[in-house]
């Protein structure tokens, strides 16, 4: 009788995007076609946190139609979370928790989809295997729509983010446009990105000729100087009757702090929570006398599958098949990556990158993408972020809406006699 | 020689919607076929304001095909305005100047597009005509994402927003659902609709089973209470995990004071601008100390073109046809209407009502609509709903965008001596 193959578990971290799911049936179904070599692959409920208090799915008991669904599906279909797990000495105990359940259900591949923090987990997880002798492959699969890990052409989530954002600032700028004479002349709209400019960037794209909305976008990378940024709203008016900006959600002042955080508070005394645009609506208001709306679609950006750019799909699918060939082919510790081999037509291929190169590295927006002026995006970043836009993959419609996917979730029974508090 | 056919003239109103350019677009294709009955149909820029200042727009040097193509098209093409003609003593030299302009560019037929208040001045531009003895034919057509016109089973632009709204709520449920166990429980999307609450209807249609998202509606039509709406709030994340809540713009507490002024200050000190959902974003924070994100759609729920309901992108154009087919059917202050024939499947016919009838007229969401504890729809609504987001039809996209219109908009030469300040 020869070896039972190795189980896998495969996992999500952090933020969930439109196309994360799609990793997950690009995983799944690639180590269906190997059974020999992988056994069940199981998905951890919520992400690490499942990992280790054992409570695990069965993704075999799910029919291959519904993986296939998966892709359809936004959010994180098997549950996500934030939780990081620190240093190997100061976090011994969860490390040792992870290969003690990966030991109890048989696992030799673990596969963490997530961004920076989870790619340092991945790593670390592999030192603590190899230490320990326990013989695990660890891949990690790279997932964020901030765009921020290195070593990449850009992550999975960010292109179908990005696709959406400059629709929709194309879309609400038409509308702006066509009654400013009498209405709103000035509409903001505030993009995620805490750290790099890079979805901020994409609503760039919406603007294909100069004197295009968005008029004005606002970088976390350049700080932000409340005078010039009023200057530059009353000159777009005067000249072409309207002026609509994108704002990153990560917009500082010159101290580098954080806009907003700037301690507003609403009428009821609570810390206003968020919101950049209406503090920049509220200022353009009030010193421009103009009239002005503002939107946050927050959530909205990154879960909008209905939209999802079609590149950006096939390249999560990939990047999830492309971890179990990694796991295969016998390397370890690594990501698969995404290998820009020309702008346009865009063409790339899979690469991968040690995960020690990519823990805990951010990849900012370089200056270079940012127009001379900082208002808008340079050439050199639209040849960047157009093909990442590019094709529609819209999921099944049922009733008029996203068809809302259901996964069994069948439990993996527990092996072990101990729970384990997180 | 025959006598030269009378010109129309159409004119946008009030803010735009996802479709609001596909009743242009039908009105003028069934103008073109019948040439020997409409002359040219000229478009105002910027609503009434162009019909008063004579700026209108010569449609005849748009060909065919860029006609058809406003059906793909947000905003309101020829420009719009919010500009409110008063009674006709109050507001008579605005009158008279229309009929001059209507008298010096032959217009036969005035066609204007809009909701409440410009049914009411196409009602009146009717009357004028009529005493001063100038032969005019006025149709109002419906538009409006409010949904509160009377006598039509539904207004043009509002499905597309609802089915935008029920989407978008849908897809950000899923993300906030996987990763409510440690970040983000509660969710608020604010929506429009200030006085009735058609639009927070529409999101209970993401809802298809009790306990799936939107688990809270807030109408305008039901007096905020706080208390209860965070004791559910509670008792929401305690069952299912998380909580997604759809609040209305429109929210009054038991004054029938709007909780959006509720005279918010933001960090500079400006008055803060909209934003139900941070105010309510803020109170979960601090009374329930739970993980809140929060957004609002602002004008993309109103501009969503590439996420239209087919159903209403199609009133929309056969709206625009009806208004033609009742002008030269010898009809006068009417305005075509949506009459429905069956729920399920959904079957309507065009029908008309009496300007006179529709005028400033308001049509609020029934009581009967709302579920009986006031936080969700109920089955008579849903029924009514659901017909009205049904079928997409998204618009051509162009390297990952959806296509610019780009109408010529030749100006018709001016032939009045005297300007006009509106």
């Amino acid at each position: 009788m020869g070896q039972k193959p190795r189980n896998a578990l495969y996992a999500q971290s952090g933020g969930p995007t439109a196309v994360i799911n799609a990793s997950a049936a690009g995983l799944i179904l690639a180590a269906r076609a190997s059974p020999g070599r992988i056994g069940r692959v199981y998905a951890a409920r919520d992400g690490i946190i499942g990992a280790l208090t054992e409570d695990l799915f069965d993704t075999q008991r799910e029919s291959t139609r519904s993986i296939e669904r998966l892709a359809h599906q936004p959010g994180a279909a098997f549950g996500t979370c934030r939780f990081k797990l620190k240093g190997i000495e100061e976090s011994r105990a969860h490390y040792e928790r992870l290969i003690e359940v990966f030991r109890a259900h048989h696992i030799g591949f673990f596969f963490y989809n997530g961004g920076n923090d989870s790619q340092d987990t991945a790593w670390k997880v592999s030192q603590i295997a190899a230490r320990t002798g326990y013989p695990l492959t660890c891949i990690g699969i790279p997932k964020t729509v901030d765009n921020d890990l290195p070593h990449t052409d850009c992550c999975p989530g960010f292109g179908s983010a990005a696709k959406y954002l400059a629709t929709s600032i194309r879309e609400a700028a038409q509308d702006v446009a066509s009654m400013a004479r009498t209405s709103t002349k000035v509409f903001v709209m505030e993009v995620m990105g805490r750290n790099a400019g890079w979805l901020a960037a994409s609503t760039g794209l919406a603007a294909e000729v100069p004197g295009q909305a968005p008029h004005i976008i606002l970088f976390p990378e350049i700080a932000f100087d409340s005078a010039a940024f009023l200057r530059r709203v009353r000159e777009t008016v005067e000249k072409t009757g309207s002026c609509v900006v994108a704002a990153s959600e990560g917009l500082r002042d010159g101290d580098g702090k954080l806009l907003g955080e700037a301690g507003a508070k609403d009428a009821f005394g609570h810390p206003q929570l968020g919101g950049i645009a209406p503090q920049l609506a509220a200022s353009v208001l009030s010193e421009l006398g103009m009239k002005v709306h503002w939107a946050v679609p927050d959530y909205l950006q990154r879960s909008a599958r209905h939209l999802a750019s079609r590149v950006d799909l096939e390249q999560a699918f990939r990047l999830g098949q492309a971890a179990v060939r990694l796991a295969l082919s016998g390397e370890n510790a690594v990501m698969p990556t995404i290998v820009r081999v020309s702008d346009w037509p865009y063409k790339w291929k899979i690469g991968s990158v040690p995960l020690a190169q990519v823990a805990n590295r951010e990849r900012r927006l370089p200056r270079s993408y940012i127009s001379r002026d900082g208002w808008h995006i340079s050439e050199a970043c639209r040849r960047y972020l157009r093909p990442l836009i590019q094709g529609e993959a819209p999921p099944p419609f049922v009733n008029g809406l996203p068809a809302l996917n259901a996964l069994k979730k069948v439990a993996v029974p527990k092996r072990l006699e101990t729970g384990f508090k997180p």
